[in-house]
């Protein structure tokens, strides 16, 4: 069966994003903290080619609402993603979801709307994987949900060595409670350190 | 002039103690917290030899009350701190404190308690140390405040591969405020992973 991964770029306080997103400020409104978290992967991608290409090897991808999109409340069909009209996923993409919508074809990316759970959302998501592995994309509050769902077989924490202090933002590991991981990697670099964990066995 | 170290041993979500520490549990009361947390270098020794000893590689540690002593208030001289007759630092280790008392001398190690501040205890263990390493021994709140107050050179995380969740215990970078650091090493092994961290050059 495929393996089940995700990917997540955090500073050293463990912050995926600020307070507050909105269209225009996705990481929030303390000005810049999405750059300084991504900074890695935009203006340093030669020297992380393999973790860039490890973010986007899955064959499908399970995605929480608030990842495609700031609103609350029924969908604005004018509101396409944050992607452009290519998004990178170039895979079935699952959106988890309280409101229906028509699935949505960009590019080489679906977008599927799924309300019934996540349950729903990882099963389809694995059929269309197949063997390949599926990856939960964010956000955080979805990374935190699978985590303590246990669901998650490969975490790949891209940390970023600053300590943001942006309170009120969203924190990798936040109500996930006791959970106990088996390390399977490191790698440091001067703009971010990969850390790679693996579900502990049974 | 020599460089100032810290060592800190914390969760995956950052923490390096539970709430409420007590003479009895000096992790707070989550029972196995301080266990889970110090397994790698009780346990394992033999994995983590140059981390080992390089947390006890200072010539002058600067200690906060917390690390000393969980009480409040006066100094009770029957406590001696959590490590014996014979404590580990065989080094001046300068606590600081609102209380007076007078130095402690155990086995190799001498315990002077400070009441002039974090710079007076600084600058008496630089003095002390001369060209070698200075050691921030902890607790975290000390180690935070020296984050903050940008005197740490090298800073040593070694991150335990678990999700502690422990509201209201003690976490790593809690009220530092915004901070850049340097990435200057990683390494994973089934305990523990090592990062090293230096002060951003200004």
């Amino acid at each position: 069966m495929s393996i089940v991964t995700c990917d997540l770029t955090v500073s050293l306080d463990g912050y995926a994003a600020g307070p507050n997103p909105t269209r225009e400020r996705p990481f929030g409104d303390v000005v810049g903290t999405g750059e300084v978290l991504h900074s890695w992967m935009f203006d340093h991608a030669a020297n992380h080619e393999d973790e860039i290409a490890g973010i986007l090897d899955a064959d499908a991808y399970v995605m929480g609402r608030g990842m495609f999109s700031p609103d609350t409340g029924p969908w604005d069909p004018a509101w396409r993603g944050w992607w452009g009209e290519e998004p990178p996923y170039r895979a079935p993409v699952f959106v988890l979801t309280h409101h229906a919508r028509e699935p949505l074809e960009m590019g080489e990316t679906t977008f599927t709307f799924v309300t019934d759970g996540l349950v729903e959302a990882m099963t389809r998501a694995r059929l269309a994987a197949g063997e390949r592995p599926v990856s939960v994309a964010g956000g955080t509050d979805l990374v935190n949900q699978c985590l303590r769902a246990g669901i998650v077989d490969e975490l790949r924490i891209h940390v970023v060595p600053v300590v943001l202090a942006v309170p009120g933002g969203t924190r990798l590991f936040d109500g996930v409670g006791r959970l106990d991981l088996d390390p399977a990697g490191a790698r440091w670099t001067p703009e971010v350190t990969h850390l790679t964990y693996r579900r502990r066995a049974d």
